[in-house]
This record gives C-alpha cells, structure tokens and sequence, in this order.
C-alpha cells in the first residue's frame, strides 16, 4: 500500500454528489479497496461513491476524467480475479445502491435493471411473475448483475442454458468521455450496428461503467431431478461425462468434486463419501415432467456403464440438498484449512480427465493442496490451492503451481478463464493464451474507447 | 456506375494469387457487384478474387492495404441491406469457394469451417453424426456461413434456439492491418480478454475479412409437430402470439403470413385461404415425443381461445408442408407481381398488431402494395414491398413507404433490422435508431481496428 492520493478529485466529487455519497475514511477505503480474489494487489483508493443513479454515476465519471484519476467499478466485490481492485489514488464506484428493477415484463420476457441487484434477488422478483434469469453463479445470493455482466459470469446452468452474455439485451453505460449511453436493444432480435453492449459484456470495466441493464428472460422451468454417482478415479467419471455428451443428453447441471475436496468435507462434517468414493458426480435434469424423470434416469444409466460405483437418483428435494452437500460444502470445507485461491481454467470437454491428473500432480510436485470442483460438462474446473495461513514457502509454491496449471490449460487447448475473467491474476495467461496481434486488437478497441486511460486502467489488457 | 478504376491493384492481385483467381472481366464483375437488396445502390469493382484458403485472403487483404483499396467480402451475394455491394475501384472477396469442413467435433459439440460452406450444407454434415447447426436463415440452400456470421442471420427457428451470434464460438479474420487472427476459442465457455470474435458476428465485413469460423453445436432434435391457425383479423391473431408467449410456451417457430401475401399466394396457386382467413399463423414444436405433441396441441387451445376461425395440426410431413404452404410460397407469389424489395424491423412482440397495421396504413397511404411475412414470436416482421417493373413513381412511392415502416418501427422501441443487416439500406434508419453517442463509439472501434478504412467502407456506418 502507498498513502493516500491528494485530495483534488475528492473536493471535486463532493461538489457534484451529495455529501453522503462520497467516503474517503481510510477504514472504509480498505473494505472497499480489494475482491475476493487471493493474492491480487491491491491499494487504498483516493475515495468511495456509492452513487444512487445513473446520472451521478455520470458525474463521478466526469470528476475522475477531468482529474485524470482511475475509476473502479465495484459490485458486491465478490470476484475471484481482483477486476475490482483499487489501484492507489483512483475512485471506487460502488454501484450495490442502486438496486432499483425498473420493470420486468412478461410478455417481452424482460427485466430493464440497474448494476447493484443482486443476483438472487433479481431471480426471486422474476419468479413470482413465472420467469427465470437463468445464470447461476456461486456467488449468486451475494454477487450483482452488474458484477456478472461485467465479468460474463457462468454458473451450473450455463451448461444447459448458456451464460450471462446469452441473456443480455441491452446495457446503459457511462463511458470512457463521460457520456451516457444507451447500447443494444430491448427487442427479442436486432444487428442494427456493431454489437458494442456484448462487447461491454466480460469487459470487467474497462470499457464503461455499467448503469442499467436489460436481461432477457425464460419462464419458469419444471424442477429439477437430481442424481448422484461415485467412482473410483477419474478416468472412469470423465467416461460418464464423455457418454453423456456424446448421447445427445443435456444436463441442466453437471459437477464433478474430486477427492481432496471430498476429504475436507469427511473430515469436517464426516460423510463418509471419501471412503467410498475417488470422484463424485452430480447431474441434473430439469425436462417436464416424465420426460425429466427419464434424463435423470439415462444419467443413472450412463454412470453406471462407465463403472460407478454407486449412483442414485433423489426422490425429493431434500434428498437432492443431501446428495449436492458435498459439492455445497467443499469450499468452506476447504477454507478451514487456509486461504483459497479457487483457479478457472476451461479445458475442451474431452481433456477433463487428463487436466485433472496434470492438476494433482502438480499438487504433488509442489506440494501444494489442490481439491477440485469442476463444471464437467463445460470443461469448466476449478483448481482450488489451499496454503497453510502465514506460511510464504507454501504461498510460493503454490504461485508456482497456480502458473503451472494455467501453462498446461492452454497447452490442451483451453482458456485461462472459463467465468471469473481476466482481473490482475490472469494478465500474464492472456498474453499466453492469446495471439500478440488478438491482444492488440483489444488494445486498440480499448484505446478507442477509452481514450483517456481512466476506466479500470491496468485490468485485463 | 462509374468506369473501372485504374488497374494497379490488379497486377499486384496477380503477383500474389494463381492466374485463375483474380477475374476483372466486366461481365463477370457486374455479376459479382451487388447483392439481393432491391434498390441498394452498387459500382463495378476493379476485381474479383475468388480465394482458395486463409494465406490467399490475407495475400488479398495486404494488396489492397499496399493500394488502398476497399475490400468488400462476399459470402452467396443473398444479403438483403447491400452490404457485399460493391463500390467503383473495390476488389470484391468472394469465399463461395472456401467450402472446406475442418472438423465436426461430437464430444466438443463443435464445427470449425471455412466460410464460403452453405448453411444447408454444413447442417447436412452435421447430421450425419447426430448434430444440429440451428441458424435458419430462409436463405439457407444458398447462403454461406460466413456471410451469416458477417450479418449475424436469424431465421424461424430463433424464436427458441437464438441467431447466428448465439452459435459462433471463434474465429479467424484478417485484419485492418492484413494480419491473419484468431479470436475467441473452442471450449465450451471462455472470458479471456474483450470478446473481438462476437464484435465479429454482424459487423458486415467492416473489421475484418472472416477466413475460418468454430461454430457451436446441439444435438439432434425430435421432428416437429406443426400447426396452423385461421384468424379473421391481426388483433384475434396478435392475441393469439401473446398468450402463447405468456404461457411460457416456447415453440420452436411461430410465424405470420397477412392477408396480402394470402391473395398473392391465392391468385397464384388458388390455395383458397385468403376466402377463410385474414392471418395465417403457423408454429412448430419440437419437445421429444408426447411432449412434443402436447405443446403442438397448447397452441392450438391458444389459437382457439384467441378467435381462430380454423385450426389444425398435421398429423404427419406431408400435412405439415401442406400448412407451411402459403409461408413458403409467399415471396415467389409476390415476386410475380414485381421486384420485391424485403424489409427487415423489429418491435416488441405485444406492438406487433399495432406495427403489422401501421403498415397496412402506410401501403394505402402510399399507393404501394405491402405483404407481411412475420417472425411473429420474435417480434420481427418482413413487410415486402412489391412495385410493378419500370413504373418509377410508383418505385418512389415506395422508397418513402420503406422509410415511413423504418422511423414507426422506432416509434414503437423497436429496431430498423432484426436479422438482415445495416448494409447500404439500413444506414439512415441506424442514425435514427441509435444516439449520436452510440454512433460516434461504433466510429471509433471502426477506426480502430481498420485504420485505413480499406474494410468495406461505406457499409453501416
């Protein structure tokens, strides 16, 4: 951490805000100056604001281009990458006030909201009119839709139904000149000009501060079956997804939780599930009806031809929370250990399996603990590296692991992030990941559009 | 027209590709020069390049750089907005010869290919091993993946599985700059760094020329059940749309024919609907087996419950076709009666009754015979504006019809295009629709990415 900035953008903040709107205290500075994710820098801003609506989002933009001081959109600062981190001096927009649903329309099948919503909260709105917002983040009863647009963020679902940028019609953003501005569309189809609100998609606030958003939503869906199977390793289990794939069925969830993480969970909360089992499989259909029943059962059938050794099929809701408790449970499991670094890496379907044997044994060269829970039927695994509090020589190796498994990613033809995006923790996998001429490209995209330099500078590119 | 442009470009075309892929023979140019937009206005170019593979395009792409000449790419010349028109001097692209399947990847549930492959025919293949590419333009026969990538194509079956955007995983472009790129990826979910592969997807061939596209696959789908509705008037059959939507019914197409394109259809084949009916409504339903079937029945309750006159599901595919008849013969009917100049808007689903009779008022306002062809569950509607050949007052009359259709549609919050493209057409609407903020952005990621205006220029923006 450095000190804090001189004050010009402050006085400059507190002219066209409401007094309130505005903190510079440096305890609230430090709670607002980080995410979630492990082992990002970050430093104390010059001030928080935490505007109300989108024309003081406007003025704080404004205040900072002409101060030429960085601004920081913030959610609820759950992310898992350090998006949200403040570089010292620059100005943190916490957007978790503006919460307001200007309208959710049934017959357009759309809900018209501001960034700080929370994720759960907007589902729970669009239930009770029979609709669904389909992307489910873990982070779903605390994180914002404009944190999960600003990031694209995944979930369980999205193997099925598609991920946030599939359900974004529209977005009002502030950009880099200070201008409000209104992109996309509200109609169910539209290419009127380039694409520039699914470009602001996944662009974790380097190209605008969101203001408002339009999500396109589905109706409500039958519930969901829930089935379970054990294995005795991983080439078995990566069997079962293959199949299932390569059936023509399609999960509405599809988990994988691996042996360490199964063995946290025993011995925290005694299970039992380690003793049985190397890998755990959780699936979910969500057909109507019979038909639903019937997905759950070809599952069933699937996981026990690849050689389960155990596999079940809940009857009821409780039994479904009781087969999915070790997948709830694996993280804070794991988090009584010491901090978690929960990794992101998406391989192609088929490499599951083999991205799993390279993950442990690059736990085992580095003697790092590393458990995993994986998104299978995406590709989609998270690696989570657990160091013992307070001990660096852990740490380091466990930063050593951390590049060794975003290497091996790509090298199976995978993405450094497959939901948490870019942030600090993932610059130098992009440059990997990506062409020198791609990552121009985005440069020049950037630069176009934020001319200045004053969004989110140092994120991602 | 102008004359042909001097021919400098011409010769270094030929120092750089085989003798028989550069063509400025003047018939065949003038073959070459525009598209199936009705009224968009077009120039000879000064050639013609018909390129084997990616190194080929990129060689094309330099020369032009080195002369600063526009490109203008080309898929099947289907487009409707004119945007493979060809200005004086240019040098057209034409990929109709890249048809080239890279890979069909079942476990990966992808597709890479070159983007002069038809839509029916790459559907075709995937077939074969139980996957479906679902983007169904009407043009599909004809129409090449890479020009549905460039125009973002819908088509009937987007009411349930979403564009042309929806499916485009990566992919591989020659830049502003003549540089050959790879943007996007092939796992299953992906957020490294701004998403540049879907800015791609509709952006008509001004930031880049597309040599290679990963398109995203499902499986296979049960056959459709089809029904049909009878409606006295589009208020019965308005209502009929909406109380499917509000059902949380999603049919897999849910179109519109209007009593103009009846007539036409009529006088042409004597299939004796329009004697019955105002509105034709016809939908599909593709849930498996018993499903299936019961949703096909809902929307006949639906149709029913709404005033139908008439209702009927088929019992098989002849009967099936037998419905789709006057949606199918509709543009061949009208276009006996002249050129047919196809629009393109886009309003939200419950203004569709409202649209379909503004523009009704407008025909007769205007002297102008106006059909409507509707994706009606989509809220996009194709009022086809016939004229007699060669009768220019009547050709007139037409063009402020057209333009009259472009600014009620954004009266009604909707959009001058909903799946054709910008083109040459849709560039006055786009600057009515969109704000000057807006506009001034897509300008400078434009610039940005093709600094030396050399990528179809003129086009959009």
């Amino acid at each position: 951490m450095t000190t804090i900035a001189p004050a010009p953008v402050v006085d400059a903040l507190r002219a066209v805000l409401p007094a309130d709107r505005v903190v510079d205290d440096p305890d609230v500075l430090a709670s607002y100056a980080h995410d979630d994710a492990e082992w990002a820098p970050w430093e104390l801003p010059a001030a928080v604001v935490r505007p109300l609506d989108a024309a003081q989002c406007q003025a704080v933009v404004r205040a900072c281009l002409e101060h030429r001081v960085p601004v920081v959109p913030r959610g609820a600062g759950t992310g898992l990458s350090g998006g949200a981190n403040a570089t010292a001096g620059s100005v943190v927009v916490s957007v978790e006030q503006m919460t307001r649903i200007h309208e959710i329309d049934p017959a357009e099948r759309l809900a018209v909201v501001e960034p700080g919503i929370v994720n759960d909260d907007l589902r729970a709105e669009c239930a009770k009119q029979g609709l669904w917002y389909p992307p489910d983040p873990a982070s779903s009863p605390w994180s914002t839709i404009g944190g999960n647009v600003a990031t694209n963020a995944g979930g369980m679902c999205c193997v099925k139904y598609g991920v946030t940028r599939d359900y974004v019609l529209g977005v009002q953003v502030v950009n880099g000149l200070g201008e409000l501005v209104r992109l996309g569309r509200r109609t169910a189809k539209g290419v009127a000009g380039l694409d520039l609100a699914g470009l602001m998609v996944g662009s974790e606030g380097t190209l605008g501060l969101i203001t408002e958003i339009t999500v396109k939503l589905r109706p409500a869906r039958a519930p969901e079956q829930t089935v379970a199977g054990y294995f005795a390793n991983l080439v078995d289990a990566g069997r079962a997804v293959a199949s299932i794939t390569a059936s023509g069925l399609t999960p509405s969830a599809l988990e994988l939780v691996d042996r360490t993480c199964l063995e946290a969970v025993d011995a925290w909360k005694n299970l039992g599930i380690s003793a049985e089992a190397d890998v755990l499989l959780l699936g979910r259909a969500d057909a109507p009806g019979a038909a639903g029943e019937a997905e759950a059962d070809e599952m069933i059938r699937h996981f026990d031809a690849a050689g389960a050794t155990f596999s079940a099929r809940a009857t009821d809701a409780e039994e479904a929370d009781a087969l999915f408790a070790a997948r709830r449970l694996a993280y804070p499991a794991l988090e009584r250990l010491g901090p978690v670094l929960t990794e992101d890496v998406c391989v192609p379907r088929a490499a599951v399996p083999e991205m799993l044997a390279r993950i442990q044994a690059i736990g085992e060269a580095n003697r790092v603990t590393i458990a995993n829970i994986a998104h299978a039927g995406d590709g989609n695994l998270h690696p989570l590296l657990v160091t013992p509090v307070g001990d660096e020589p852990a740490r380091e190796r466990a930063q050593t692991a951390f590049h060794r498994i975003i290497a091996d990613a790509i090298d199976l033809g995978g993405t450094v992030t497959g939901e948490h995006g870019v942030g600090l923790l993932k610059r130098d996998g992009l440059v990997a990941e990506q062409s020198p001429e791609n990552l121009a490209m985005q440069r020049a995209v950037k630069a176009a559009l934020d001319p200045h330099g004053i969004l989110n500078p140092g994120k991602v590119l």
